[in-house]
């Protein structure tokens, strides 16, 4: 199976990229992976490869680079000899199965339909990310692809949702819930509301609303809103971490018992923020469109990327691309 | 200043609004408070009251209560002696200056704009909730007064919340930015890309979008979204509060030496937990009502109760009705 890795896309690229496409490769052997991007910078990593690995990587040449702050759909266009465009023109061309990169988030959703295009029937994507909870991981998707929906929009992304669930998971018709301004049937808009009675009357394991205190609880294993919605979520989850961990430092500041306290506590503290590291969640797919695009979080790691190459892979072994288009045909 | 206290309202209700407007009567002599509600349930409350409190609290009967699960609109219109809609009354006919309520919001919402009414060139009202933050307090509107806006809706309330947040921390022009997702000025809808051309167009203070995690940081004194993102938002923040705290309960069991450490950092937790709790924060005010309407949590405890008495007092003597009033006919 070859996955062509933008390796030139997030903060860290190209190194952590490279080395992460390494990782994955010893985890998984039946791994393939293309490596695009600019060629002096990624041969170091190639050499340095185990040979185990050395013959399952190879560099894909891209001159050019789309930028975290480039316009999404127009880079798409106009950079033809990007990495994150050869990537995803191997994905069309089905030279690789799936395309993952840590870049310019629009302008993978850009892509995703430009250049792979959508499935047939499918009318937007939606980007998905795997959220940390009590209970388990809950997919939370649309986190930014489609910005306002319809009913429809959001009923294919439950469908979608609940299909790369059991893919990820191996849950069998896993729980969908449509997010709200309340758990009461009255709640919601008028968008929200009918997109609640086609799920009704779908085959899908559907709940009914979900707030947004339910969401890290983690009873539903698929939450589904607009790309406005889920991306302020994620986006305020973020922010709530950052401001915890200052907080917490600025209050030990010059406190003896407290700080040895901390010291005490860093194995659970540190337990508990790994469960909200992107690391272990490995990447957020999008979903919708005709191929394997996982985007992997900007400042990703080496092991975000290995993540995200194993949850690309895992997708392509469940050929979750073909359940999608046989849910639709159904 | 007499306030009109719906004591039947909230979790522990009426013993935590009768304790809460002793306690706010205490600090502040010159408040009156009136508690509505059911007399044979309030009367052992207000004998126990000190003599210095006693001539300025009173009670107003009121033989009916809405319920947390009864409809928003149909109870304030069918429940003419529920001690919410007696509280809002007591506004409109000037007798009261404000009212706090910890009970239903929907309902709240509903009496503001059927009982005390909407202030003349104002759509619809909002409701507006200070939230901690690294810096300094955010004033987030709307929480759910309104679901869906126009773009008028948002520059009102960014106007109102400016005031608002003016007069509770005194800070002169308030910083004022518009929720999106994301900062770039292409970002949001269309109403967004509305409401952000009358900001810019307007004597605001305001800074353009903020995104999910500028929130925590703190850098803008209030931020302006519709009632479903503020309502998702401010549920999410509670729902992640509730996750963190039961993931280091359950991480902790059985183990000793994080244990010891969780103790001796108790103080510096609890002195964090202490910002996210609304016992601090004091309310939200309904922004938009001619008049006076404060929420309080609906697990508020006395000292929330005493603190919403005392921002909407603070409200009060800064004219702060008036003051939109002025800045609507500007």
């Amino acid at each position: 199976m070859l996955f062509a890795l933008d390796v030139m896309g997030g903060d860290n690229a190209p190194a952590e990229p490279c080395k992460g496409a390494i990782i994955a490769c010893k985890k998984d052997e039946s791994l393939s992976v293309a490596l695009v991007g600019m060629k002096e910078a990624i041969e170091p990593y190639v050499e340095a490869a185990p040979s185990s690995v050395r013959s399952r990587i190879h560099i894909v040449e891209a001159a050019e680079v789309i930028g975290m702050g480039d316009n999404p759909s127009a880079s798409m266009r106009s950079k033809k000899n990007s990495s994150l465009r050869i990537a995803m023109e191997m994905v069309r061309s089905r030279e690789a199965i799936g395309c993952i990169s840590a870049g310019n988030t629009g302008a993978i959703v850009a892509g995703g339909v430009l250049v792979v295009g959508r499935i047939k029937g499918i009318d937007r994507p939606g980007l998905a990310v795997p959220i940390p909870s009590l209970k388990k991981t809950t997919l939370l998707l649309d986190v930014g692809a489609t910005v306002r929906c319809k009913a429809l929009n959001l009923y294919q992304f439950a469908r979608m949702g609940a299909i790369y669930m059991s893919s990820l998971t191996g849950t069998k018709n896993p729980s969908v819930g449509l997010f709200s301004n309340g758990s009461e049937d009255i709640k919601g808009d008028e968008v929200i509301s009918e997109a609640r009675e086609m799920l009704l009357g779908s085959d899908l394991n559907f709940g009914g609303f979900v707030e947004g205190k339910d969401v890290p609880v983690g009873n539903t294993d698929v939450v589904v809103c607009d790309g406005f919605t889920g991306n302020a979520l994620i986006k305020f989850g973020e922010g709530i971490g950052e401001l915890v961990t200052n907080l917490i430092r600025s209050e030990l500041k010059g406190k003896i018992l407290p700080r040895i306290g901390a010291l005490l506590m860093m194995p659970t503290l540190k337990k508990m923020a790994a469960r909200f590291e992107y690391e272990e969640n490995g990447g957020s797919p999008l979903l919708g469109v005709d191929g394997i695009v996982v985007k992997a979080h900007g400042n990703s790691r080496d092991r975000a990327i290995a993540g995200a190459l194993h949850v690309a892979s895992g997708f392509a072994r469940l050929r979750g691309t073909d359940l999608v288009k046989e849910s639709l045909e159904r």
